[in-house]
């Protein structure tokens, strides 16, 4: 085994995964310290880097037609801004005792330690894998990666068969049934919750569940899979439940992600309830002075709860990176948390959630009081105005917002933005009466539905 | 001259003018009291009630089809629910003194007095009609009222010819140049500034302007309308500034609106520099226990600049009406301000600003950095990404957020509430950097645009 240790004067940064987080802060730091001050390495065990994750069901569906146009910054780009990307190289344990890394090179075996002085963790997230028979067959797919999302395709162009079942109806269930439609599948969501989207109230994911059947999605609620059949191929034939069997060419897992935390865990860092690492708001890894973690390995705070979180999102592995980089560049950042805000588009529905729903708010102790309003997207008389349902909730006596959730055809998705916004600045719904907000009729009727909402629940408030 | 005492045990509230702000007041109050508890007497010197202003663009451009669409609450509507609406009766004098007004029936002259225990001023805005020969000539014509869009289109429908000057290009030019366009006009804009839609900055502005020569409006600016020059039938049939004559068979006049204030000046309320009533901030006039007044002819407190501002705008109207009748009626609620919010779309385009423009900041001694970005309105690689500019205003020193502005084809109108609640929270552009906003490829690049203006004014603040 080799050993890399470092050359002239400047300090080694190394960068565990070669996505949003890691070459976010590669980059950022690279831009604060020239090459004679800082060395970059950065270890990738796929064959990407920089790409958008979330884009894929959009690849797979066919919207976007180029596997690259999903890449915002090549390898090559990395390293022609002095980053030394080592991609297929898989990081197999981090020494944080002695400062090193010991890697493995995908393709030959071949192993090797690289020591460091300071350390970024960006392992990402992988698919949960049902611990059940056949759960890693043949046709059996997970969509994180840019690797899973090329496997995925590739099975898609080999396979005959039109039949496709999705398990799990979150944001990539979701997602990924409405691509696999659009490519011409059968498609079975199978489903464990009441309702698609538990991101959601289940009121307001029954909008969604709609949709989808709208679509020709067949849905399937309140079912657990237990096991993945096989044919005589060992490929998969169908999903089974305990009710019934799902006949499957190929199956996409939609059942959400977990922290890539085998690594840290192992080296002894601190990893929180949801096997996220911990951080502080440097994005440091709390108790390694030297070490710092983000996007979807770690766990962030929730501002709206109090509690930690595991949200694997692009745009807060961006934010992670950036403040990483500024961080080891010697400057001086924070990411002070999230409020949970997210958007989706799926069937002709824009859907959006920010903050805490019902059973969030109970969890935490919290009562509240929830308002739900239909209202238009445009102003009623305004051609294509189209119905837009808000939901809101209410912190008990304070009025303090505590959520918003936004279903509709059109001006759905961003809304919610407002609410994102007031529930930063802690902004009780009172307040948010008088929010001067854009008004045109080909944008909103005069009184905004979120501002519908939040008269409503001053009402709610008000009698509680 | 009759006489109308009060009868009964009830208190009289009478409320002058029967759009937005007077008749939400009136509703508000209605539902917090019944009739045996207050008499409500509304007038309304016009023939409609409760009706969108801004509607009016999108009906004379046939977007939409019938004027009764642009009413939210027919006069029998507001009298089924105890309101006792007398249409086409103009209020004359206020005599705060003895708490009753003159009126005046518009279509027998006859006069009266009525007497009120609590009044509500809503008299609205008047377009501001330039003081030149020929301003008042057939064929020229404001928009502000339905009785005005009215007018202008059975002006349309009597003239033959198909050229339209518009005078002024701010928000109500603006459209009512698209709308005539829409209708088969040959559209002349002349604008005494130096691009269209002022409340931007001239360099945002340019976009609007672009936009309209793509439409095929011709636009003339730093152009002064000196006179209109009119026919032998007393008809309109020129516009001249200074340099030149433009052919007209029909002229809007879009320059802008005048708080309707003659009789609140004469009855001896407070106005203020904008020629506007001036009120606390229960909308109570100021000095005046039982008189609120609301909407277009009121002042009301810019937030940002902590100056006061005329802003006729209908959802202002609406809020301003809801505080209204709430203290009317015997609770509490205010109207603490605004933050400037304005949106509008041109063309192809949606155009919104919320804050201070530079010049706004400049004035009130402020010191300020600017940013501009292009960014897109969804995902570089997610179809139909198109182009969005967004300028951002941040104080020296502090970062506070100060204004901002976006110009973009799809997404940048909602847009802009991220930076009104931004502004109306106090935010500083660093905070708002860790904002968590909405992301998804159909909605947004995984960095917003208005975090991106947001991060590089983080840096010129950082240099300031």
């Amino acid at each position: 085994m080799s050993m890399s240790g470092k050359g002239h004067g400047a300090e080694r940064l190394v960068v565990i995964g070669g996505d949003a987080a890691g070459m976010s802060a590669a980059s950022q730091a690279r831009r604060m310290r020239g090459p004679g001050e800082l060395e970059i390495v950065a270890f990738e065990r796929g064959h990407f880097t920089s790409y958008s994750a979330c884009g894929i069901p959009y690849w797979v569906g066919g919207d976007v037609t180029e596997r690259d146009r999903l890449i915002a910054r090549t390898p090559e780009e990395h390293r022609a801004r002095d980053i030394d990307l080592r991609l297929r190289t898989e990081v197999m344990e981090i020494d944080a005792g002695r400062g090193r890394v010991r890697t493995r090179d995908v393709d030959s075996g071949a192993e090797s330690w690289t020591s460091y002085d300071k350390l970024v963790i960006a392992t990402g997230a992988r698919p949960i894998r049902p611990d059940m028979p056949g759960a890693d067959a043949p046709g059996v797919h997970g969509v994180q990666t840019l690797d899973d999302g090329q496997a995925l395709l590739d099975t898609l162009a080999r396979t005959r068969g039109r039949r496709a079942v999705v398990v799990g109806a979150g944001y990539i269930g979701v997602e990924m049934a409405e691509a696999l439609i659009n490519r011409g599948y059968e498609v079975t969501v199978v489903n464990r919750g009441s309702e698609p989207m538990a991101t959601l109230d289940p009121d307001m994911g029954r909008l969604v569940h709609e949709a989808m059947e709208g679509l020709g999605i067949t849905m399937i609620d309140d079912a657990e899979v237990t096991k993945v059949l096989t044919g005589d191929d060992g490929r998969v034939r169908a999903v089974a439940t305990e009710e019934a069997e799902y006949p499957a060419d190929v199956v996409v897992l939609g059942i959400g992600v977990r922290p890539e935390t085998a690594l840290a865990a192992a080296a002894g860092l601190p990893l929180g309830t949801h096997r996220g690492l911990l951080t502080d708001l440097a994005m440091r890894v709390r108790g390694h002075e030297n070490i710092w973690a983000g996007g979807d390995c770690v766990e962030v705070l929730d501002l709206v709860s109090g509690q930690q979180r595991h949200i694997a999102l692009g745009t807060h592995a961006n934010k992670h990176g950036q403040v990483i980089g500024t961080n080891v560049g010697g400057g001086y950042a924070t990411f002070p948390g999230v409020v949970g805000t997210a958007v989706s588009k799926v069937c002709n529905l824009e859907i959006a959630r920010t903050g805490l729903r019902e059973k969030d708010a109970r969890r935490v102790g919290l009562q509240f009081v929830t308002v739900t309003v239909e209202s238009t997207s445009r102003a009623g008389y305004y051609p294509g105005a189209s119905p837009m349902t808000v939901k809101m909730l209410a912190e008990r006596r304070t009025g303090r917002l505590l959520g918003v959730q936004i279903v509709g055809r059109e001006g759905a998705a961003k809304r919610v933005d407002i609410a994102a916004v007031a529930l930063t600045a802690g902004m009780t719904v009172e307040q948010m009466t008088a929010l001067d907000l854009g008004y045109a009729p080909p944008f909103s009727p005069v009184w905004d539905p979120v501002l519908v909402a939040a008269r409503k629940a001053v009402s709610k408030v008000r009698a509680s």
